[in-house]
C-alpha cells in the first residue's frame, strides 16, 4: 500500500499560542502514541505568520496503513482523543466553512 | 545525521496556476533529479487559497545530506537549476522582505 501524504492548514489564536506551543513540545506526550496507532507518521506542524498578518499551522503527515477511514473513525473515537481536541480546538481558527484543518491540494511530489 | 525537515510557503500568481502546474506535474522532470542530488527527499508542494484570497504554495521536504549549506550552494550554482528558477521565480509572490520561499517554524514532530 503507497504512503498517502497529507497536507493541511488552520488558523491559530494569537492569545493562544503560547498554550498551543506548550501541548505540542517534544517533551508533551500528547496524543503521540493514539496518532501513531492510527497509522500516521512523520507528522510535522508549522507555524507561519502569512501577509494578511494572521497566523497559521501547516500540518503534514504521511499515512502507512490500509485503511484510512477506518484508522481516523477509531482514533475520533478515543476519549483521549476527544479530550485533546477539546484542548486544542479553541485555540484554532477553521477556514469559514470547515470544522477543523482545511486538506490541501498536492501540486507536486518529488521522491 | 538526522534528517532536517522543511517547511516554506510562498504566493503564487493566479495568472500563472497553470504554468506552475503544467512545470510541477509528475511527468515533468523540471530539477528532480538536481534536488534529489542536492539531498533533498520526500519533497511535496501544497496549493491553498486562505481567508484573504490569495493562493499559497506550501512545500515540506527533507535534507539527509551531511552538509546542507554546501548542498544548497552546490544547487544553487548549477546551469539547469537557475533556468529552473528563470522559469518559477516570476509564477510566485515571496512574502514583503523575501527573495524566495519563506522557511517556516515547525513547532510539532511526532515520528
Amino acid at each position: 500500500m503507497a504512503i498517502q501524504r497529507v497536507g493541511m492548514v488552520i488558523g491559530v489564536r494569537e492569545d493562544r499560542i503560547s498554550d498551543y506551543r506548550a501541548l505540542h513540545a517534544d517533551a508533551h506526550p500528547g496524543v503521540r502514541d493514539l496518532l501513531a496507532a492510527a497509522g500516521i507518521r512523520n507528522f510535522s506542524i508549522f507555524i507561519e505568520r502569512l501577509p494578511d498578518g494572521a497566523l497559521y499551522l501547516f500540518g503534514y503527515y504521511e499515512y502507512n496503513g490500509s485503511d484510512y477511514e477506518a484508522d481516523m473513525t477509531r482514533l475520533d473515537a478515543q476519549p483521549r482523543n476527544q479530550e485533546w481536541i477539546a484542548m486544542t480546538a479553541p485555540m484554532q481558527i477553521p477556514f469559514p466553512g470547515q470544522k477543523g484543518w482545511k486538506i490541501m491540494e498536492e501540486v507536486y511530489h518529488n521522491s
